[in-house]
């Protein structure tokens, strides 16, 4: 059995990124030195499904930041979009059954799930088992949102919030069934 | 010096209203016996500012829910659009300057501005000293979005965040200069 987790930071108006991908307010005076519970987040998942967009975001960060393997999920990307050198930490699948599959394969039980469109198919599909998500005390106005259309209601039980000195705001969701 | 104070309800993903102005995801278990503040924030304001739309909802609403006077904003509406009841409470401003001119000549300080659109408006003319939002834990996946398009970034300072035994989750923030 294979659980989705999600932990993603968002602008108060509930953008991921910049309309060009831009992250740069995410950059919030003071947060840098606090510890928002990235690395124990990291240290309970078996590898990472993300999309193509947030994909192209992160291959030009240098060093590579994952630790965990990574299935990128894209319908077009080829095999050429994936560098040489991250060719045994990154592989392709087209469609989320197929991501699904692979992650079986391999063993994966606890899968962090990144990027908007990937969160969204995954939260429709019913393999988001809860989402950490931490609000940036910012309005940016535009860019890439983490929620869209749903077909319902999708309900969730908070777990918890923490609050930090920076001002950023972190709550726990279990998302119901 | 009048000052714009904001306290709202929103979904987890950032709405206020579904498509049609439906509230009913607002009636979330266990909600209706906690005091999240909407008493004691109300006590503090002299009056309110409304959008249309918001309007056109709560008129609707028996009994009249406000014990503050209210301007509506709008550029459409005519007089007939206040019921007679309601016209020792509710006044109409056809645009914001209009609006906050009202407000000063009636001694007004603490206003509680309402509505997407109007929040929108003020904050862009630096109208809003302080917002306190308090989340649903449900994703709807469409409706009024709180938030919308800006000029530039505006950034808060976030001040207090409580979470309550229903899973709402309020925070309040200062808009910064």
């Amino acid at each position: 059995m294979i659980s989705g987790h999600v932990f993603i930071a968002t602008s108060l108006d509930g953008f991921i990124a910049r309309p060009d991908g831009g992250l740069d307010w995410l950059e919030h005076p003071g947060a840098g030195a606090e510890d928002h519970g990235y690395g124990a987040f990291v240290a309970g998942i078996d590898g990472i499904l993300m999309g193509r967009a947030t994909f192209e975001v992160v291959v030009r960060f240098d060093p590579w930041p994952y630790d965990r393997p990574l299935i990128v999920l894209s319908a077009h990307l080829g095999p050429d979009a994936i560098p040489p050198a991250l060719r045994d930490r990154v592989t392709l699948a087209r469609t989320l059954p197929e991501a699904r599959a692979e992650a079986a394969r391999r063993g994966w039980r606890r899968v962090w799930v990144d990027g908007g469109a990937t969160i969204r198919s995954c939260l429709e599909a019913g393999l988001v088992a809860d989402m950490v998500i931490t609000r940036i005390p910012v309005l940016i106005g535009q860019g890439v949102p983490l929620f869209g259309p749903q077909r319902a209601d999708i309900r969730l039980r908070h777990e918890e919030t923490r609050a930090f000195a920076s001002g950023l705001v972190q709550s726990r969701y279990a998302v119901l069934p």
